[in-house]
């Protein structure tokens, strides 16, 4: 692993590393956060994935999450959102290719040999934060945006014993249903539509997942609400089958980072308070 | 004015606005953060004064200043550091022309049609916010960063009856005494050092400016410091000459919003000590 940059914020690092991932066989980029803290000291993890086109930069810039983290002394983790290179595959489409990994492993040519984010995000990543940060990987908790809200409640779900609380900004939850998801899906996992809904968080409740610590923030007036985000599917699917959802709608607010910011050390602490016990 | 974006965040409006200056010939972009406030209140407005290389969107993104104003009702206004456009002259560096407008009025040709960032900051864009948004001309702050932070202070310093109080991170402390400020003072107001003293914090606070409430953040590992920021020059002067300081030194920290972010709060809240009095 490579240090980028390394920057004393908030009293703690805001570093970004790069290192050659197994997973997606490209470098891969990422940030962490780790807040001050006594020498020794295993800090709770908070997983944080990102949505369409962004990298790790995005909220490691414009997130306004190192204040509320150096509050709760939680290490705060950003990933990219898919391969990078000059021979990673791409499609000259914002929402495929690059920038746009959607979290799972891809079983199609030409991506099934890059795109493989689940393995990365899931098991390569947290090998290496466990191996090199002051973490306690038995303290951990995940959230995302958009695209990124997807991955954190379908990987949160998919491992629920391992995170503690889902958190998710304008998550899109169901990409079955939505026109981001079913484009691709379908080119990362085939035709096989029976084979996404591992890969589909309202899906995932409907076959039985479920999950203690559920949350969603979403803006009423987010421009990809009703074509793509469609918050009503999860609301429904929840409140059918059983799974609490404390899902809060928030008047006025879009799908920007403008919005994230405001309500990002609401979620760092609602984290925190599923993080805190069991500390060692 | 044209409204470039309006964003939510918050609780108020963080916003993006281009107008056509007289004082620069040139299209201008600023932001403007109006915190939520009953209607018919009149808002303190703080200043924010940006460094080389940045525009508006600097600070914006990554300043997280929106908090604390919502919390303390205060108006955010940041201009752009210089005059854009394709017809406006520039040198192929990034600490002239572009970028680097110095807040000065140039007097040199090229320059001294476009680059008037001191009348635009001054006097013009105050006119534009105080005829437009919510806010109490009485009650205005300044702040500023790096070359912003130069600004800060010598327009603060100048208008000492207008800003109630001024701070800075890690500014330009005397433009006469470093390479920044010599090549910048000589280019835009030519070559009598005598001209530039007004536009150097240190030599107006030597040749009799003074100001109430005055302040400081420099990262002790700001790798500008020993050759540009050059902060014991300010401190000297002011202990010499009775000029009252809070010059906080922070251990660990270096020249970017990084820096800028972690006290940003704390610059905010100790401008707003010094607005709320006198409010209408």
């Amino acid at each position: 692993m490579e240090t980028v940059s390394t920057n004393k914020s908030h009293g703690g690092t805001q570093g970004v590393y790069t290192h050659a991932s197994d997973a997606t066989g490209t470098d891969m980029t990422f940030s962490v956060f780790v807040p001050p803290h006594e020498k020794g000291a295993a800090l709770p993890v908070l997983w944080y994935l990102s949505g369409l086109t962004c990298t790790h930069a995005n909220v490691t810039e414009k997130g306004e999450y190192r204040a509320a983290c150096a509050e709760h002394g939680i290490i705060f983790v950003a990933p990219d959102t898919s391969p990078r290179g000059d021979d990673v595959p791409d499609k000259d489409q914002y929402d495929l290719g690059k920038g746009a990994g959607f979290y799972v492993d891809a079983t199609e040519a030409p991506w099934a040999g890059n795109y493989r984010m689940k393995t990365y995000v899931e098991e390569e990543l947290p090998g290496l934060i466990g191996d090199i940060f002051p973490a306690d990987m038995e303290r951990q908790s995940i959230m995302g945006h958009s695209m990124g809200g997807h991955g954190a409640l379908t990987i949160g779900l998919r491992h629920a014993d391992r995170f503690r609380s889902i958190s998710a900004f304008s998550p899109i939850v169901s990409p079955l249903s939505c026109s981001w998801g079913q484009e691709a899906l379908r080119l990362y996992l085939g035709d096989d539509e029976d084979a996404w809904r591992a890969h589909d968080a309202s899906a995932m409740i409907a076959d039985g997942a479920r999950h203690p610590h559920l949350r969603v923030d979403q803006g009423t007036d987010d421009q990809f609400l009703e074509e793509q985000l469609k918050t009503g599917f999860l609301r429904d699917v929840c409140k059918e089958l059983g799974q609490d959802l404390e899902l809060n709608l928030r008047a006025g607010y879009d799908h920007s980072y403008y919005f994230i910011s405001t309500f990002m050390a609401e979620h760092v602490g609602w984290h925190a308070e599923r993080l805190k016990e069991g500390r060692r």
